[in-house]
């Protein structure tokens, strides 16, 4: 089989390794940086480069268009243009409407694997990046069947699990579970650089904040990942996001009001609907048993945590989760741990009270 | 010295541990739970225990009150009946204005230690606990010279950096760096549970939402702390509390009209403000150099985590922060890494890539 990848970076080149190494592919790349291409082919991702898009897509089957999300209106309508009747054209772009709106051709399905957002480049590529990973497509109304399926059973050759799914459906899960939590980290770390930075009548050195605790440095993590990849992905699914932030300014008004008249009933049925709400979502990923955590306090030293995950690995206990929260000035801490089921939790507590650290289930 | 503790959970046993350690006091505890004062006996942190709270603060030169904040007022007006002219009461509650205000005694000090509060319960008590952690202290205009010197010296005494701040300030800086992180950490999971509970066109086998991706699951972890002790400090704090998610509201409102019109010169402002914002804000608590973030690739199986913090530790990088994030089957996945210092992040990369892990400095 011969297949294109348009843009080598993280994703495009581990299609293009997973295309080479497991159903035995012909890949060509196409990137407009020379150095990526140089990289990709180093890698052993492709079998040849091409510094024309015709050239690079002539003769192909399936062409994968790996470019950011703004770009690929274009990218995949030059792509259709250059290519013939039989080849089937896909995307991996992280929101799929405007894609998806863009294009009436019955060659192109929009795509979107959900794997490896987390680093960039074709050095990080890797021909597994996709097994068992969720890989949406948004075929449209009239997506040829036969391509469809070719694009399928190559997904399937690749490792990973294409699912079907509505273009707007997906761009609004998205908006809620990625896109949303994106923005909330945005505006905390505003309201905290804010406040931090307004006029008091307390000295500065007085004001040794907690703005780094765990709760602060967990619901933040995510602020300000890369704008080169996340204004596209804001701005091209603007209106789902937008009706996201208005749902949740609406729930931070009930919150406020319920905070105004004092009502301790309605924040407790609020904060325990939080916590078995988180619970039931992380549980219905993870498969059989439920979702623990493990809280231990330890010395905040090199070493501690190595030493716990050295030995819950020894039993074969999967760390699902971890979070580290030092104190101030690092000298102690509490590691928390999620594990998956009941069993794996306790054989984690009996290793962790091994080692002489307390440690409870919650 | 003599030293009450009223409330014997992680807080109250901690204090009790390091004054009897560190500054030779004889501690007498009082609770209202059998269970815990037995315990917290067994772990020697006490010398007496006390059914009754004048016997328990009887002769007493200083008092710690270590009980939700909801129970402190009449808690601490209690202590201040049954204890003389020349004993120091203090609390420990993670709210100042309240408690303030509803005292005026000179023999009374707010306080609040920022350790600790990942954990429950006497068993996790530990002496060394406020080793260099911030003890925020909020003392009246009446407070005695004396006794508010008696109380500094005892708490310096345990390892702790006690800090005087207005009451007023302290609880505006905890809903922004820390209460407002738990709403919307909450109301991102109730976002979610209600987004994908939504009827869909889609059947349900075709929805294997990444509702646990890395994001999301960084930006809930604080989800739904445990009601017990956060009903009363989001109702102690609901004035300062209710400014933070006005401004909050303000802020994502902004959000959403950039996003209506499409601004991306905007979005990428704010964004690129966020990222920048987010390390400032941490950077200032990590002492020398800046926080650096390593991303590493690695296979997900038990042992991984524990081989690359084994490797950092005998090197002697400490790591800040970490985050896992397994993709949705759990066979690969990105360890995020936070080091402080540009020396310890390179350090941390030849390490991760001497294992044969792909690893970048962002």
């Amino acid at each position: 089989m011969r297949v294109s990848v348009v843009g080598v970076g993280l994703i495009g080149g581990s299609i293009a390794l997973a295309a080479r190494q497991r159903v035995d592919a012909i890949v060509t790349g196409y990137d407009s940086s020379e150095l990526a291409l140089q990289r990709a082919l180093e890698r052993g991702a492709l079998d040849r480069t091409e510094h024309d898009l015709a050239a690079a897509v002539d003769g192909a089957e399936a062409v994968f268009v790996a470019t950011p999300v703004g770009s690929l209106p274009a990218a995949v309508g030059a792509v259709l243009e250059e290519t013939g009747p039989h080849c089937v054209v896909s995307d991996v772009g992280s929101t799929k409407r405007g894609i998806v709106g863009s294009v009436d051709d019955p060659r192109f399905v929009g795509g979107h694997p959900l794997a490896g957002a987390e680093s960039s480049g074709v050095e990080h590529a890797r021909p597994d990046l996709f097994d068992g990973a969720a890989w949406y497509l948004t075929p449209l109304a009239t997506t040829s069947g036969i391509l469809y399926e070719r694009l399928y059973r190559l997904l399937r050759g690749i490792g990973a699990r294409p699912v079907a799914v509505d273009a707007q459906w997906h761009d609004d899960a998205l908006a809620t579970v990625s896109h949303l939590p994106h923005v909330l980290a945005n505006t905390l770390v505003g309201r905290a650089c804010a406040a931090l930075s307004e006029e008091s009548s307390v000295p500065a050195e007085s004001r040794p904040l907690p703005a780094t605790g765990p709760s602060f440095r967990d619901a933040t993590r995510v602020a300000g990942a890369p704008s080169t990849i996340w204004t596209d992905i804001y701005l091209s699914n603007a209106d789902a996001l937008v009706s996201q932030i208005e749902d949740t300014v609406k729930s931070l008004e009930e919150v406020s009001d319920a905070l105004r008249r004092r009502d301790a009933n309605w924040i407790t049925r609020w904060n325990d609907s939080a916590a078995s709400g988180r619970a039931r979502l992380i549980e219905s990923q993870l498969g059989p048993g439920p979702l623990l955590e493990l809280r231990a306090s330890v010395p905040n030293r090199p070493g501690v945590v190595a030493q716990l995950a050295l030995e819950l690995g020894r039993v074969g206990v999967n760390i699902a989760d971890l979070a580290l929260h030092p104190a101030p000035d690092m000298t102690e801490g509490v590691i928390a741990l999620w594990v998956s089921g009941h069993e794996a939790a306790q054989q984690a507590q009996e290793v962790v009270q091994g080692l002489g650290y307390p440690v409870v289930i919650r």
